[in-house]
């Protein structure tokens, strides 16, 4: 089993400071749903988000790169063969658990409204499955608890390591930063080796693609 | 180089047929655009699509995988290092050439209004750069015009090959469908090997993904 940690990652509701701002009034009557219940998107409050949160407004609020990333990690051959976990720890500490059997809507409107539901409800349903589910944890409890094998901590000033010698066992655990600029949040300092496999920025899911291919590579696929 | 092109992508502006559709006319008002400049997309007219093309509804209309697919190509590790090449063929045999450093918008809707640009203006520059360019061209001319090395189709019923033994060259182009489900539109009989690395239905940027990783792993990256 290959299991992946998104740590610190951009994905939250609209922050209490900002239901007072006139974008979010706007954005809230025009999605008709409270503030709370909001994501906080970028792209839609970039403006907002700088004025409330100046220090970390380059990377707060990125539900986009995660309907990228799960819609790449959910489709891969190694989660259909039921070889891969993925847990998405946020920035204020929810951890989101995602059912490797869940379809990730390819629309992103769609997967923007599933996560406000997410969110809202503690856990998304489809019948009998849970598609989506989260718990209160930090990132080192959620890696206690879930992680499998060995420890590696993806940090772009990591010692540098060649794709292919990233996975040296069926059961192992990565741990990507899941912000686009800017360092982890979480002390990570005692989980593992820190690592890098490229001298320049990646996204999330090049990265993650990186490990899964290594992974498959490694067990032969 | 690694060559990749898409074939019959389900990447079109609405098509003349639908203009006068109830929804269609609704979406127009609200998008402040014409009808034939805004894309299909079936994640807002699935019914009109329904209506309009029964025989390819299931297809038709999905600018939201290539926002996933060119994200995943363009911040991979061998788009950065130089060495990739994307061709998207679409279904009305426009070619769109994607520069390699295009950064790809990770909001959808920047992404979707960016296509719709592209096939209105048949270009999308910033300052003196081609981001994205088009011409009329079939998927054979296409090829032929652009491929370079030895051509592989990507075919769910082809002869079944390790990912590992698809690259076998630095120069070296593959075919991938476009749409998400059914059969190419054109006709590729005499283009070159049809082969397939798994034996359930893939997204195209996985897909996409594994062709990477294999190149990845000829070339010692």
């Amino acid at each position: 089993m290959l299991t992946l940690f998104f740590v610190d990652s951009e994905l939250e509701t609209i922050p209490e400071e900002m239901w007072k701002d006139d974008a979010v009034t706007q954005l809230s009557k025009k999605r008709k749903k409270k503030p709370g219940n909001l994501l906080l998107d970028s792209s839609l409050l970039h403006r907002s988000i700088d004025a409330y949160f100046p220090s970390s407004s380059k990377r707060r609020g990125r539900p986009d790169i995660f309907h990228i990333l799960l819609n790449v990690l959910n489709s891969s051959i190694i989660n259909i063969l039921g070889e891969l976990s993925v847990f998405i720890h946020t920035r204020n500490d929810i951890l989101i658990k995602v059912n490797p059997e869940t379809r990730i809507p390819k629309s992103y409107n769609r997967f923007a409204g599933l996560m406000e539901q997410l969110f809202e409800l503690g856990e998304i349903r489809s019948g009998e499955d849970v598609l989506f589910s989260t718990e209160k944890k930090s990132a080192i409890e959620s890696i206690k608890s879930y992680g499998s094998g060995k420890v590696t901590v993806m940090w772009p000033s990591g010692e540098h390591v060649s794709r292919n010698n990233l996975v040296e066992a069926r059961d192992q655990t990565f741990v990507i930063g899941g912000f686009t600029s800017g360092d982890y949040i979480s002390d990570l300092s005692h989980i593992g080796r820190r690592v890098s496999i490229f001298d320049q920025e990646l996204t999330i899911w090049t990265v993650a693609g990186e490990i899964i291919a290594a992974y498959e590579t490694y067990v032969g696929l």
